[in-house]
Order: structure tokens, then C-alpha cells, then sequence
């Protein structure tokens, strides 16, 4: 096993870029930390390209691992790599797999358009995964799937669903040559969302924090659902209003 | 207007304790941040004690704090008091009102049982708010609700809907006295949520993060319901199941 002591040693600082975008773009490979995530990651193949541990940090034993790469790293260097102050000191560099995804092989689409905070993606994705959704697609301006904050709210959701980045309009007009109908969220404008029935394909686009989906946007679907509010809140969150509607066009079937 | 320039006078150290759960609790107060939340707090009456606004800062003209007390303060003192890296540089003490608030008056309730994270204790207390929910318990063990981050994910449903802070299986035993069904929530042993029909009156509890509802409260129950995993994922946030239950009992009504 490779031991690696020094912060300043080149691989570790090649690590480090990779909690910007910048160089997870450029690389297409992303970091996870933490026990769990790297479990699951290590579930799908051809997905870890190296496992760092810091010294003192056992795997587990039922772990499969032969055909990984391992590090062992010092705590300094585990400092390093840390996205959290709780850090299980397991870490793996994981390949983005986007381009082998397939959108015509999937029949339900959750659509992000300019969502900004991590953890509503994160959980967003999640859910999508739990409603057995088969693919999450991230339109422009929304936040990098790779970021780690987005990681730790999916759960490990990124290592069972397809998640892409593409243009929303040009998603939405295959969709539409497909015959699957496209449905926006909008407190303005659209029917309540329980007058449309659960359905076995179907695309389902939320949007940003402040502002909701873009007008361009709302213009090219086939119906725009509002949730109703009986209280005095002026809206839901983002994450909750996904997985009411992703549950309620999943129940019944 | 009174005007506060140093950090170290004794009424900025008084308002900086009650970032603190102790001190919150011994003065029945909390301090709130934002123009949304202190607007929203100014709707309620006797609840803002004082506003505090750092200078440079105006109060919108159609805001009517006649009968407030505002302090100006330096940009100093405005960050010693933000929880927040981008402060809006208005804040208020506002007064807790949990003890005028009467559970007989209820038909509606979401209970929380031992939950952690503040962010989801927050969406939860928004989101029932939403549904038309009439009252959030929060039992031992669940985060103070008064905790900054808290009322920043509540988007000030606080100053909406009652929230009060009870023994969990207390509550449970006045709402059978009043033949309002108890729900909890549990992966195994549960009913599928779909199995209940909408309800005009009931409570619904939730559970820890990591490990649920505790057994004791489980048992106290009426049903225990649990959301179909349709995907990969282990389990839902909290609050996005939550957001499901509610929504699904309010739904035919």
C-alpha cells in the first residue's frame, strides 16, 4: 500500500483541486468522503479509481477492494482532503460516468432548473431515487451534482440513479418527440397538482430557490402544478414540493 | 434613537448570549435576523421587544414600529449578533409566547421526536405551516426551535403557527383522551402511508435523523406508517417525508 505523509506532496494537492468545479470538470472525476458513500460507490464498477485512508482508519472487512488502487495518507493530509469537521477519514476519487448514461433508455425524469443550495440538490436527488425516478437532470445554473455538499445529502442516491447536466429546453423537446408529458412547477398559473393523475412516465421540473423555473421554461411544458398552501407560509421548500409530487404521481400505479 | 457603537457594551453582550439555547431558555426570548423575519414578527403583536438595525441600514416606510424600541448600532456590533455571512444588518429580540399557546384549541398536530438537525426541524415547522397544520410539539431531545438556523429555514412560520416544547408521551396520552388518532412513523411494522385516508383531525409524529422514532413512543401510537421505498436510496429525509404525510392527509379534504 502507498503511504503518503506530506500535505505538500503532489497527489494530495492534485486531490485538493478536486473540491473545486473547475478541476472536476476538467478531470471528470469527483471526491467522496465517509464510510457510507464510499461503500456505495465501490458497489458499481468501474467507478472508484483510488481509496485513501488515513492511518488508523481500518476498511471494513466484507469491503471488496481488490481492484482499487489504495493510499494510506497521516491526519494532516486527511485534514486536508476533509469537506466536513467530522471526518471518517475514508475518502475515494470516483469517475463521473454522465456520458454513458442513456435519456431514451429512461421513462421518469426529475428536472432541476437553476437550483442554488447544495443540500436541496443533494436531497432532491435522493428522493428522486427513493420515488424510482430514472434519470435527474440538472439544467444550467444549477449547482455541480460532483460538489460535496450535494454528495452528502444524496446519500449515496448518486451511485443508483443516472444523474446528467444538459440543457433543459433541448431535455424537454426530446421528451416531448417521445410523447412523455413535461410537467413545471409555478405558484402562478397552473392547476393544482392533484388534478393530474400518477403516471408511469412523465417528467417533473422544479426551479431556482427565489425565483422558481425560468418563464422561458414554463412556457414549454405541457402543464405548470402549483401545491396549495392552507396555512400562512408564502411558499414550500424546493426539496419538499419535489418529493410531494414525485410521491403523489407515483402513488396509485 | 438609542445608538450602540462598541461591541463591549453590556446590552450587545446581553444580545449576543442569546445565540445560546441557555440563555434563550432563562429569558424566554431569541433574537431573529433578516428583513423577512423581522417583518414577519412585526405582524404578530407583543412579540419584537426591540429592533435593532446597524447604520446605514433604513426600516422600509411601510413598516409601523411605533410602539418598538429600535437601537441603532456600528457595523461592529452588527456582526457580532449575525449568524449569517451575508447579514442584512436588522435583527430583533422577539418574546417566546409557547406558554399562551393551548393544545385543546388543536385539531391538527406534528410531533418531533428527538430530531437533530436544524435545518429539517426548521422545514418541518414551514412546511406544517403550509399543510394548515395547527400546532408543532417538539419533545426532549429535539433541537430549540428558537436556534438561528432553525428560524431561518422556517422562513417565519414561527410567528405563523403555534409551536410549543412538551414531553412527547404526555401529548400522546391528551390527544387519545380526545379520540385525535396518533400516527408515528417507522420503516418496519409500519401500515403503508397510502393504506390511511385524508384526516380532518390527527397528529403525526416523526423521528431522529439517524435512528427514528424511539420504541417507547412507537408503542403509544394509534398506526405507525412508512413511505415505499421505489428506488435504491435507504431511506427519505425526515422532513421530505414529513412533507409527504402532510400532504397526503390533507389531500380530499
Amino acid at each position: 500500500m502507498k503511504y503518503i505523509q506530506s500535505s505538500k506532496n503532489p497527489v494530495v494537492k492534485q486531490w485538493k483541486k478536486l473540491l473545486t468545479k473547475k478541476e472536476r470538470d476538467l478531470t471528470r472525476t469527483y471526491i467522496i468522503e465517509g464510510f457510507h458513500l464510499v461503500e456505495e460507490a465501490l458497489k458499481q464498477e468501474d467507478t472508484v479509481l483510488e481509496l485513501i485512508l488515513v492511518e488508523g482508519i481500518d476498511l471494513p472487512q466484507k469491503w471488496t477492494v481488490d481492484s482499487v488502487s489504495v493510499t494510506m495518507v497521516s491526519d494532516e493530509v486527511g485534514k486536508i482532503l476533509a469537506d466536513t469537521e467530522t471526518s471518517q477519514g475514508i475518502f475515494a476519487i470516483c469517475r463521473q460516468r454522465e456520458d454513458e448514461h442513456d435519456p431514451d433508455q429512461a421513462g421518469t425524469f426529475m428536472l432541476l432548473d437553476g437550483l442554488q443550495d447544495p443540500g436541496n440538490i443533494g436531497t432532491i436527488i435522493r428522493t428522486a431515487d427513493a420515488a424510482g425516478i430514472d434519470m435527474v437532470v440538472l439544467g444550467k445554473g444549477t449547482v455541480d451534482p460532483y460538489n460535496p455538499k450535494v454528495l452528502r445529502s444524496a446519500q449515496g442516491s448518486h451511485f443508483h440513479i443516472p444523474i446528467v447536466r444538459k440543457e433543459l429546453s433541448e431535455t424537454i423537446t426530446a421528451l416531448k418527440e417521445r410523447s412523455i408529458p413535461v410537467y413545471g412547477t409555478a405558484l402562478e398559473n397552473g392547476v393544482e397538482y392533484t388534478s393530474i393523475s400518477p403516471q408511469s412516465s412523465y417528467a417533473l421540473i422544479v426551479g431556482n430557490e427565489g425565483n422558481g423555473m425560468s418563464k422561458e421554461l414554463l412556457k414549454e411544458t405541457d402543464r405548470n402544478l402549483y401545491i396549495p398552501i392552507y396555512g400562512k407560509s408564502e411558499s414550500l421548500n424546493v426539496a419538499i414540493a419535489a418529493g410531494i409530487l414525485l410521491y403523489h404521481f407515483k402513488n396509485g400505479q
